[in-house]
């Protein structure tokens, strides 16, 4: 099956496609989605949402997992992620996709085996459960990456590093 | 012209169809679109769009008014409210529908004719300038009726009580 997971943002857009029939899972798409700040905010949703659509059309995916993020943002950011994620939420729910949430804990839990993991410790694992020469960046597509490992850990498939 | 006016939400999304040709404006379309809350947000955000693209494509739309709201809510009524705005705004943008956002403030000076105005007054005055027999309810509809309003008096269109 192929997951999707996705780091929501106005401005970038981390994104990974996980094949999780193999193992370990391999990354067949991961990127960053970006859009120019200097466009209203409105035309840059409409960009996301293509290029979000362009993934689900080329990708045949069989679950989104996002990253619920509810603590250590401000009710700006909350909002421009929530208008990010909306879209693709509902990209997905009208192909009868399943979505899921994790937590910051469950993803960091998942990836590097404890809640509290940095920045740094969850990009170092990615990339060595990836099996990747470097690290992926900017950390919006590492993070994506984290989140759909957390989903493929939690579906019970197995992810071993490389 | 036709103005599109949304107060958005997940639960409730308020949306007030505004001929601004006509003096008075005349809310031609008025009302909430709503989701059950037993579903999960995904769906919930799948109806939402559906519901906003059936307005797109029934209504000639000329502008889509919304509400910034950024103060006074918690983190996670915003990533809410940014859900269901974001698909808005992006079917708009994808149509080349111009987007405007106001300011609550914006918004109660232009109704009621000063910015500290309570919810009350604003359903007040909303009824009076669209010359509605009752008040819109519940809020959400007198609320997406008033940010069509307050666009409509930016935009130099003649708002007049009846």
């Amino acid at each position: 099956m192929f997951v999707l997971g996705v780091d929501p943002g106005l401005s970038r857009c981390g994104y990974c496609i996980l094949d999780t029939t193999r193992n370990p899972a391999v990354a067949i798409a991961l990127g960053v989605m970006t859009t120019p700040t200097d466009l209203d905010v409105a035309r840059r949703l409409a960009m996301i949402q293509a290029d979000v659509e362009g993934l689900f059309e080329d990708y045949r995916i069989g679950a989104l997992a996002l990253e619920r993020v509810l603590f250590g943002v401000n009710v700006r950011t909350a909002m421009s992620v929530g208008q990010a994620s909306g879209l693709i939420m509902a990209a997905a729910a009208r192909r009868d996709i399943p979505v899921v949430e994790y937590s910051p804990n469950q993803v960091k839990q998942a990836v590097t085996g404890h809640g509290a993991a940095d920045k740094e410790q969850v990009g170092e694992m990615v990339t060595r459960l990836l099996g990747l020469r470097t690290r992926p960046r900017p950390a919006d597509a590492a993070d994506a990456a984290a989140v759909a490992l957390c989903h493929a850990a939690h579906s019970d498939v197995l992810v071993a590093p490389r």
